[in-house]
């Protein structure tokens, strides 16, 4: 599906600092394009995304089984790209979407092992064919990733922080697949460098495909 | 999948009388099984899919795409089964089941034109693998079903029901397909009869399979 704006996702596993790489690039890009840059990620502020990922987070649903929760996530990305991704888009804007298709495949799909190609299956439904023009996808060890996010804890590793470690190997071998499987779009950046070296990887890497973005 | 009790599923456009029939033949089995018989249909009364049909039926949600819609009753569906069907089974019962996956692909897929093939698709992810193990299809006529919901109404057919009739010719010839194509598991009853006389067919239907039920 070719839309006149341009879409790009950003995607990796928790502790890569995506939020923080995202930050950076949005304020640059912002200065050059003002209002046709959108920063968007799910539920996007529409109500009925809204209300689907109330029922996804609230813990009084300890019974949800995976798959129902894979159909509610499907649900609230379709809802967000009908109301926000493709109207922008139509508009000729640029969006940048914090996570998307592929942070299904990976947590859903591998991490939570219901597998990528079921999660794959539900989620083409939800998409019906639009996928990102580019996706940067930033790559760190699962160890460190982990590492990042415990900051504050210096103690040894225990047996929930074992599994924790498998789930996110999981996830990151999943990634790596969808970014060798689909090369053209996913662009795989070495996070473990300082912000500022990251930030300018993405910044070079977005450039290569629309180069007189920034 | 095989499990331990007996699922059948009603299916059938509206107008066929569904209700009816189940109320009857819930009764009569009911005698016979106690609580070895449950009977039910979505949302089924757990608390996640109760919420997740709140959000359908919501009139303020006028921006519902058709897409979103179909994944959350896929939602519901897998809920209800996880919760509600697959234990009755495990514990040996007889289920009966008022719709099932065939609705979904009759009336989302043909009647809103989603197409069949991509809804069975989140459909398959959220049943996996729980397929009823006999469908009772209520067979009638759309303008025949039509008239029997409106059966108030005297006055000529106008564009609006002219509309309606067409979605509902496109349930019906879905159903007929599916019948076809699952003969084995789907029989078909002509619901244009007295409700006795169809009532008398379906339970003849369902002591085909299960010679000791009734």
């Amino acid at each position: 599906m070719k839309m006149a704006g341009k879409f790009i996702s950003f995607e990796g596993p928790d502790g890569a600092g995506k939020t923080s790489v995202i930050k950076k690039i949005s304020s640059e890009l912002g200065d050059k394009l003002g209002d046709q840059l959108m920063v968007t990620r799910e539920p996007g502020g529409n109500s009925i995304s809204e209300a689907i990922r109330k029922i996804i987070l609230n813990p009084v649903n300890t019974q949800m089984d995976v798959r129902t929760e894979a159909l509610l996530y499907a649900a609230a990305r379709r809802q967000h790209i009908v109301e926000q991704i493709i109207p922008a888009l139509n508009e000729g804007k640029t969006v940048l979407c914090d996570r998307y298709v592929d942070s299904s495949i990976a947590y859903q799909g591998a991490g939570r092992q219901i597998g990528e190609k079921e999660v794959w299956q539900i989620n083409q439904f939800a998409i019906d064919g639009l996928e990102p023009d580019l996706t940067i996808y930033l790559d760190i060890e699962s160890a460190e990733g982990i590492n990042r996010i415990m900051q504050h804890r210096t103690d040894e590793i225990n047996r929930l922080d074992v599994e924790k470690l498998e789930f996110h190997q999981r996830v990151r071998q999943s990634y790596l697949r969808l970014q060798k499987n689909n090369s053209d779009r996913i662009k795989l950046i070495d996070a473990s460098p300082a912000l500022d070296k990251v930030v300018e990887q993405v910044r070079n890497t977005i450039l290569q495909k629309y180069p007189n973005l920034f």
